[in-house]
């Protein structure tokens, strides 16, 4: 039964409710009988005092069951992949179809950008025409036929979140882990999947900054995902430059198709190997790291990705023709280094705002984003430059803007002596 | 300028907001800028992290700035005195009149029982015709006339605390010293005080049950009210046992009509004096706990309280036949002692809360008080007893009422060796 002030007042004395007060909780944030002064003050003392041993698998459990909860019945698995975001990160776009393309369902239920971390679903609908709002029925039908798809969530799936989302927003509370926790996974698990693999960042560019931050919430996450009842590992990877060389929209997408038609050297590609060999273990399925190489090299993944850009309303010969579809920005322009040496090191957020500011990402929820605008040809770290040498390529709306994001990149990139180069893949949690 | 969600952030973070932004946070809070989720996420913030240096005294002038506060041009002192409250405290209904009769001015705005505390509101209202709403005009003549006035706060005094107060209910945030404080003050403050004395409860019948409590509590309320501009002093008074020896609120006010009528031995009546003898030190009055004495003893208490009932819509003759006024319950029945021994402890809030489920105090706002029934001829801590000796008296409406308050009374009254005999005033705060 409800009592919301009685599980609030536990909260603030440090008492570790129990699931049940957590799970009638999520109930009332859905259908209102939770008010927002005590949404605020309980988003406030979990903030604060933590939500106790379980309370983020009760909290998870009871924001997912406040919804729709898909179901699935198909000859596979149904697996998915979540990422706490960075910047110049699209695995998800290459995961998808290439777990597809191996006979695994994928129903990723995705967000948008906000702040300097891009969204899948912007960058997915850089493609002229792609919606990714479809119903239920259409969600279920494209992941029957084309194995995979990437849609944002419908009104009805994880209702409970959306309202503590805007309640931690307007009240300085989004940090706390176990709120991040039971956030990210309400929404998966409505997803009704069997095994999950996150993708935790650390670094400049990503939520956590140190490796001490991103372990615990990978720990969190994994086993709060695991205590309710979804088979899930993390990876930690490295965010202290963008993962792709590329940030922004659809300049990350023309990164997707390189490594859709076969690159699979790149930093961008050994993460979506690493990732799905690690979901592929999870979920017992018979096949491998190797097996994924192989559907980018010969075009299975390939085949897949473009199905689903079809299916969401895309153009039908995207994959042959992405270089004719990908909106352009009108101004392209390099940023020279200052001076000679080595790439040493990248203030990933700053980059972030730098493409928010010209256009490509969102400083309010209400922003539009230009598709075509943002940096590619990004120098990786320990890069020896010459000086005048391109850092970076800007692809901006105007010259202003392109003016105004130099300025700022420029002062993002440190140049100095060879750095030591962070591993790619700092652990897995399991 | 106001900005909630900084400043709620800053205390999420222990960062001790500056006071410009807790005044602009009352403000919002009075006109709807604050959200409903921000005030609880802030009321739940101060509970765990506290408001910090300054913090209480900005935000309790902030409430009382988020409404009219009052201004007075009058011949003598403008002072108020404030309980944190107890059982069988009618104290303010002596004091008001007695410091009027000394030339003092006193516009005294008062609170409802709520929970196990009685409400001096509404044991002025058990004498028939007197209502304690009135206007700000209508409170400005009556003090100007009669030299005090005990009213319910008008709309327009303290939104601020008004708002929040709601919150704090609704989200188990009540107990925290810092609004409590602040909660306290800005009323009090906005009735345009020159010299505040405060009675600080502790015992077993009060909020705060040890003396280190009390004592913090005390601190802050004087500290933060000269903060704020108006002196202040807290006397620390004993609520082991109910002050007076009835509990109720007709059944108080025949015990006001005693002291009003000379009797200044009781408890009772030396509180009152103690607390009047503070403020002259206080407010630099020309008057002292003598003087105050003479007025209990000589009758000019009596006229002015006579004066306020008059004015308050209460009968002209009230102070003259006073038993013939009072509402009398229709079942009054002793409780025997059960067992020979001396009185050697009273849980102060099950009695209280024995008093409530009679009918005379409230459990949710809206209950309706019945003014007659309660509590009275309770024998003092340490008297000794016979078997069957009435312990008390109890006012009930029906047989059933007062059965189930015996029941509940004898459990709160224990029996014992003779105890060590607690003082009536601890000390003293300024």
């Amino acid at each position: 039964m409800l009592d919301a002030r009685a599980l609030i007042t536990d909260l603030r004395a440090g008492r570790a409710p129990d699931a049940g007060a957590l799970h009638a909780f999520a109930a009332g944030l859905a259908d209102g009988r939770v008010s927002d002064a005590q949404a605020g003050a309980f988003a406030m003392a979990v903030c604060l005092n933590g939500l106790g041993p379980g309370g983020a698998v009760a909290l998870a459990a009871g924001m997912r069951d406040s919804g729709d909860v898909l179901t699935w019945d198909l000859p596979g698995r149904v697996v998915d992949k979540h990422s706490t975001g960075g910047i110049g990160d699209p695995v998800s776009l290459i995961l998808a179809p290439a777990l597809a393309a191996l006979g695994c369902y994928v129903p990723m239920i995705s967000g948008r950008g906000l702040g300097h971390s891009g969204g899948t679903l912007d960058k997915l609908e850089s493609i002229p025409g792609v919606s990714t709002q479809v119903d239920e029925a259409r969600l279920r039908a494209i992941v029957s036929d084309v194995g995979c798809v990437i849609v944002s969530a419908t009104g009805r799936i994880a209702p409970a979140d959306k309202r503590l989302y805007a309640v931690r927003d307007a009240t300085g509370t989004v940090e706390s882990l176990d709120l991040i926790t039971a956030s990210i996974l309400s929404k998966k698990l409505a997803g009704g999947i069997g095994a999950l693999v996150l993708d935790v960042k650390v670094g400049s560019g990503a939520f956590m900054a140190t490796a001490q931050d991103a372990r615990a919430l990978a720990r969190l996450l994994v086993d709060t995902a695991q205590g309710a009842g979804c088979t899930t590992a993390a990876l930690i990877t490295d965010m202290n430059q963008p993962l792709a060389s590329a940030v922004g929209n659809a300049v990350e997408l023309a990164e997707v198709m390189a490594v859709l038609h076969g690159a699979i050297d790149p930093p961008l590609a050994q993460v979506v190997l690493a990732l799905g060999g690690a979901l592929f273990r999870l979920a017992n399925v018979a096949s491998d790291r190797a097996a994924l190489a192989a559907v980018l090299r010969d075009g299975r993944a390939a085949e897949r990705f473009g199905a689903m850009v079809a299916a969401l309303g895309g153009p039908r010969d995207f994959v042959e023709r992405w270089h004719d579809h990908l909106p352009a920005a009108p101004v392209i322009r390099d940023l020279p280094a200052p001076e000679a040496g080595h790439v040493a090191a990248i203030d990933g957020v700053a980059m972030g705002m730098a493409v928010v500011r010209l256009g490509g990402g969102r400083q309010v929820e209400t922003d539009r984003i230009d598709p075509g605008v943002g940096l590619s040809h990004i120098l990786p770290l320990g890069t020896r430059v010459a000086r005048g040498d391109p850092l970076l390529r800007i692809h901006a709306a105007s010259a202003a803007a392109a003016d105004t994001a130099a300025a700022a990149l420029a002062a993002a990139i440190t140049l100095g002596d060879a750095p030591s180069l962070p591993p790619l893949i700092h652990e897995e949690i399991n």
